[in-house]
């Protein structure tokens, strides 16, 4: 019987820029595809650092240039990089499933989702994007009204907030397509961010959401068996880079948590995906969290390597 | 008993930029939930003519001052347009739904719609696109390998091809959503375009497809009772602006092919909407094709106004 599975893909899964997405996608496509090919049910969710970065530089350039188009917000720079990542996934996933005689539908849902919008992180912007300015640009765009900060001595970059998700909007849609054994794209760079306002509206938040916490929210509201979240590496690691580095195959939440307290993983890089496999492993037994490479996709779900986190 | 209903949305139901396109979505999200209210199924579909030229600009700036981007794509354009399109509308349409207390699931479908390589169109690209250029920089524009045309006098424009479209690559998930009961926005920009290649690859077009004769086609596909071409006129006119102009109420698709023929219709304007609705008309015995306003989409439903071609 197969699992219903929530993947969240990495920065390395779809390149920096068009030409290094399109040979990117092909791969990740095959990796994907060996999982639907042994009968599991999959949701792909991904991230979108670079091309949420690039379109708002492109659409920050064009408001300066032509002052009839007001600078585009965070929501709709990541509602455009689901367009633009989305498309090349959906073919690319379309194109392997076929050429291995799977006759099964793959689409992208242009996906919100909600934010609180007391959420901390509102207060703190942390999440760097886009291109590197000099310090008078960084002034400027600031003036603008734009949080800016100093990125690791490398110079200084637009900053946004990254608040934590409560709720997926379209989750019914998805649903749907796994009912009618679709293969959906969704929650792509994390989600467009929305908060309610009075009523029923939802107005766009000037934020982008961890892809990881997303996926992991779409992975419970799916109530899916397994959430594979991958990354560069093949297992997480304590004492990373030191002599007496391990590497870690199968561990409890608890134990999971105590290694984040001792600070064995690095803030804005393993730890958020640790905590997300953490989260998703607690939530219900049965349930796990996986944590690998993407070619080694499929022999993680076998229980073969990478690094489980289940109860 | 409700009808299925493909509504093809026009540029005055979108606007020309972001703060105006938060406007006019509301609107149209009044005149689509009007239907829906009635117990009609509806599928939207819209063009992007105004988006997917601000954002080629937008990119085309974005690889002039970062090398590290190539132009980009129109294909990878619209899949962005349909994105920056499709979030405003279904976020609008599901608040409209809840503020009537209708409780359904409304998504955007990224959406690719094949075309023929050897479609003529591509030999004479004729839709114009984007901002206005001088001569000097549409001589530029021609150097860099795209088709630039001059604009009835208003100066320079890059020009794309307006190929048929053949097939939606993604209409077993709009019909799942219908299944579901649920609200599609679909074939934005009249769908990504793409043509096949060798084996099952799908190459993206350097076109534009008109979005009215991709609503027909989705229609179609769908197998629905109506297709509503949203316009600026209520009616469609013979003898337009002058002294003997007529409104034309109800018409069979042999009298609009002899209005055609005395070239009562402007090409690029009317001409393509009445094009696509004759042949939608064509298709099956029982198929209506409506063209008018926006807020008289529910009373033409009704058969109360507009233009409506049918066998």
């Amino acid at each position: 019987m197969g699992k219903r599975i929530v993947i969240a893909l990495g920065g390395n899964a779809l390149g920096k820029n068009l030409p290094e997405q399109m040979i990117a996608v092909r791969e990740t496509a095959k990796a994907i595809v060996d999982l639907i090919e042994e009968g599991h049910e999959v949701v792909i969710a991904h991230g979108n650092g670079p091309q949420v970065g690039m379109i708002n530089v492109a659409m920050t350039t064009l408001s300066r240039e032509d002052s009839t188009h007001p600078m585009a917000p965070m929501s709709v720079c990541t509602a455009m990089s689901q367009g633009y990542i989305g498309y090349d996934l959906q073919n690319s996933l379309r194109e392997e499933l076929l050429n291995r005689g799977i006759h099964k539908s793959v689409a992208t849902i242009l996906t919100q989702v909600e934010v609180d919008p007391k959420d901390p992180a509102f207060e703190h912007p942390s999440k760097p994007i886009g291109t590197f300015m000099t310090e008078a640009e960084a002034e400027e765009m600031r003036r603008r009204g734009n949080a800016v900060m100093e990125d690791a001595g490398r110079g200084w970059r637009r900053c946004v907030a990254s608040p934590k998700p409560k709720a997926i909007v379209e989750i019914d849609t998805v649903k749907a397509l796994l009912d009618a054994g679709q293969v959906a794209v969704a929650c792509g760079g994390g989600g467009i961010p929305v908060y309610r306002t009075e009523g029923n509206h939802l107005k766009g938040a000037g934020a982008v959401i961890d892809k990881d916490f997303a996926s992991e929210l779409l992975a419970e509201e799916l109530d899916a068996d397994a959430l594979i979240i991958l990354t560069a590496v093949e297992k997480v690691a304590i004492n990373f880079g030191k002599p007496d580095q391990t590497w870690l195959s199968d561990l409890t939440p608890e134990a999971a948590k105590r290694y984040e307290a001792e600070g064995q993983f690095a803030p804005g890089s393993m730890l958020p995906k640790v905590q997300a496999a953490v989260k998703f492993a607690e939530s219900k037994p049965g349930r796990t969290a996986l944590i690998t490479l993407l070619e080694k996709a499929k022999d993680g779900i076998a229980g073969k390597t990478g690094t489980a986190i289940h109860q």
